[in-house]
Order: structure tokens, then C-alpha cells, then sequence
């Protein structure tokens, strides 16, 4: 996603440290702290601007969410749409997709959502997909055992690589969509921007389910 | 695939002994003697009227072809239309694909092709459906270490079905389409009855290779 830069985007983050996080560390194996309630934290890599992450915590009381993006003035746009309302289950974390296991500890994410990540259709650059094995290790090692990745995009190239890459890791699938929304897993999808986006214009919506 | 009853069909496949196998336990491990040349045996489960499985033969002379189909009548329209030219390693097998254990040796078989199979919508049918477990075990048992499996199919349901079940099953997944007839992997492409009449009415075609 590109985005213009917006001149207000570094003061919002630090007028907002209560709801927004730029040192990961400082949290590591304590993020439940920064909630109200102390239960299941689920994280979105690359959340963009929070559609998705925002109606989840309102939709999903009973867990924690925590939106990932890695572009400063995207997470504060993200930011600045959260804070309309009071959602208590809800925290942002600037920060690279890469390196969150510098951001949590082992086991201490209850499931990963990505949605409609950057295609990256070249080959050469296989590595900056989100569904690439250095990622997956990543998110396996900072999952629960046995724990879960959601993943929707509209992008046949990324789905064919994502559907072959968590297979080759060795990862198990719980269901594949390849038309979301006309299929029965659409009763409780929450749409993020881009899918809002695609499916307007008749993009077929695909989605795999997985666990480690 | 329904098709009318053809009186002269039991007959035809009576004339060609040298062509197809009704008895197929009378050559189990020993199919290679039924070729011109001993070479690595490719197989089609469900082969209907043959299009896909006497190209692959006339394209590939260094394999041995077997095209297998449980419905009488089918595999002697296959077996009529194989007898128009001389093709030296192809042959025909009537038999159900459950049953292929007792037909072919552990290892005899060097590739399984599945194409557009029966989809079998319905959960309580899903027993029936060529990807379902029971039938990935004897393709397993009949096929050599690491042996392939490529399957295609117009069908959407049956398709995000098969990725689930092979993948399931702990196969390793070497490539997915999801629209194949636009794609690089269609260059080599065999046409099958079905997928030339589908892919006519635009409907993409899925095609998911991987092995044991
Ligand atoms: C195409 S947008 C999709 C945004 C949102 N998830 C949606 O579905 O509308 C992808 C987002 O992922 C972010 N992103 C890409 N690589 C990332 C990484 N390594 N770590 C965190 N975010 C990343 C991008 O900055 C961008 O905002
Ligand atoms: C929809 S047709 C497709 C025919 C051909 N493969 C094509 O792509 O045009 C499926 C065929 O599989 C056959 N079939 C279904 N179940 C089978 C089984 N258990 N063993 C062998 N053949 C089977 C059916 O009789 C039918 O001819």
C-alpha cells in the first residue's frame, strides 16, 4: 500500500503510547498487561489501515487484538480510525513482520491473520512474502502449539505460492476457500480495506486456513 | 459421466484382449509385459473416453499408459477410439479405482493422473470422491517412493476439497493452479473431454501436482 506521507502521522503515535507500541521489546512475554482483560491475543501482519483488526476486537470481545504494520504513516492512519471509539481489546504494534519474535515471546500469540499481503509476483522476491518459510518460522515459533494462520487475499499468484509454501513447511490445512464470499465461511468473515475493495469489482476472495 | 448403453461395447472389448484388461489381477506386477518396451507406468483413474490418456500416449512414447475406468461402456468408446491408430504403450483397464491393490504391485506405478473425477458434492458422498483418503492410500500403495500425483478439475468444490485431503494425507505440494489455461505450466498441457468443453465456456482449470 502506498500512502502519502502525512505530516501529523509521528505525533499521533506519540501522543498515543497507551494504544500504540514502537519498542516491541519492552512488551515481549508481557503484552497482556497493555489489555483490560488478560486472554488470547491474536495478531494481523501488515494490518494496513485496521478495517480488519478494528471490527474484529469490536466483533470478538473475548480475545485481544494487536494490528502489525511495518509503514509508520499506514499504522497511524490505522491508529487514528481505532481511536474513534474505545476498544479495549485493541493495540497497535510498529513494527516488521520479520522480527516479531523479538516482540514475543515463545507460544505467546493465540493465532496470525494476514490478509491480502504484498504480492511480490517477481521470484527474486519470493522472501518478502508474508507467507514465505522465514516468516512462517516466525509465526510458529511465536504461535501456541498447534496455532492457527488465517489468510485471505484476492491475489491467484500469492495464493497458489501461499497454498504451496504452508504445505512445504509442513503446515495442516483447516479449509480452503476459493470464493469466500459465496461460500458458508463468509457468515462471520470481517472484511478488511482491500478486500472491501477487490470483491466490489467481482474479484473471486480467497481463503486458507492452517495450524502449525 | 452418463452415457447411453452401447450393445457393441462388451463385444469390442471381448476382440481386444491385447488392448484391455478386464481381469486385471491376472497382471499384477507384471503390466510392463503387456508393453512393446519395460518403461516407467503412468496411470489414469477415471480415464472416461480416453482424449487425455491416447495424447499423453502419443506424446510421451517413453512411458507406458494405462487408462482405468469403472463404467463398462466408457472404456470400450476409450478403447474404440485408441484402435484408430497403433499406440504401442498405451492399454485400458476396466476396473474401480478402491480396488487397485489387487491389480497392481506396491511400486509398479510410476505416475497416478486424476481428471475432472466424479465431484461428489455432498458431505455423505465424500467417501466417493477419488482425493478422498482411502483412495490416496492405495495410490500411495501402488506407486513408487515419492510417487506423483496430478490432478485437474474444473470443479470448485472438489478442488479446495482435494488440496485439503492431499494435504492432509501429509503430501508435499510441487505446484498449484488455479487458472491453468493461463499459465506456464499449460504449455505442456494434455486436454482431457471434459477440460476441452469446460475451458470452452470460459471456466478456469485447476490443476494441483504433488506427491507421496
Ligand atoms: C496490501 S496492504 C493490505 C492491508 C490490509 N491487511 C487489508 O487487507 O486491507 C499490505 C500491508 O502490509 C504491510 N506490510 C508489508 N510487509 C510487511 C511486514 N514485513 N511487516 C508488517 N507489515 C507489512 C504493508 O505496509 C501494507 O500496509
Ligand atoms: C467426469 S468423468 C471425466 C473423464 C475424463 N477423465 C475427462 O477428464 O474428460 C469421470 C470418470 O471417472 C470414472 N470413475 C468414477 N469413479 C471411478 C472409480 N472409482 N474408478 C474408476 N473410474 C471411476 C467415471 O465413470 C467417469 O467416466
Amino acid at each position: 500500500m502506498r500512502v502519502r506521507n502525512k505530516p501529523w502521522a509521528p505525533e499521533l503515535i506519540e501522543a498515543h503510547p497507551e494504544k500504540i507500541v514502537e519498542k516491541g521489546q519492552a512488551f515481549k512475554g508481557q503484552w497482556n498487561q497493555r489489555f483490560e482483560k488478560e486472554q488470547p491475543i491474536f495478531i494481523e501482519v501488515g494490518t494496513g489501515k485496521g478495517q480488519f483488526i478494528i471490527n474484529m476486537a469490536k466483533k470478538y470481545p473475548q480475545y485481544n487484538f494487536i494490528g502489525i504494520e511495518i509503514q509508520k504513516t499506514v499504522i497511524a492512519i490505522a491508529l487514528k480510525n481505532a481511536l474513534e471509539e474505545e476498544i479495549p481489546n485493541l493495540q497497535f504494534l510498529y513494527a516488521d513482520g520479520a522480527e516479531l519474535t523479538d516482540y514475543f515471546e515463545d507460544g505467546e500469540v493465540s493465532k496470525v491473520f494476514l490478509n491480502f499481503s504484498d504480492p511480490w509476483p517477481k521470484t527474486r522476491h519470493e522472501k518478502r512474502r508474508l507467507t514465505f518459510k522465514t516468516f512462517l518460522k516466525v509465526y510458529e515459533q511465536i504461535l501456541v502449539k498447534n496455532g492457527e494462520v488465517e489468510f485471505k487475499t484476492d491475489n491467484q499468484g500469492l495464493f497458489e505460492y501461499s497454498l504451496y509454501s504452508l504445505n512445504n513447511y509442513g503446515m495442516t490445512f483447516e479449509g480452503v476457500w476459493l470464493d469466500l464470499h459465496n461460500s458458508e465461511e463468509n457468515e462471520d468473515n470481517v472484511e478488511t480495506e482491500y478486500e472491501h475493495k477487490f470483491s466490489a469489482k467481482g474479484q473471486p476472495i480467497y481463503k486458507l486456513k492452517a495450524h502449525f
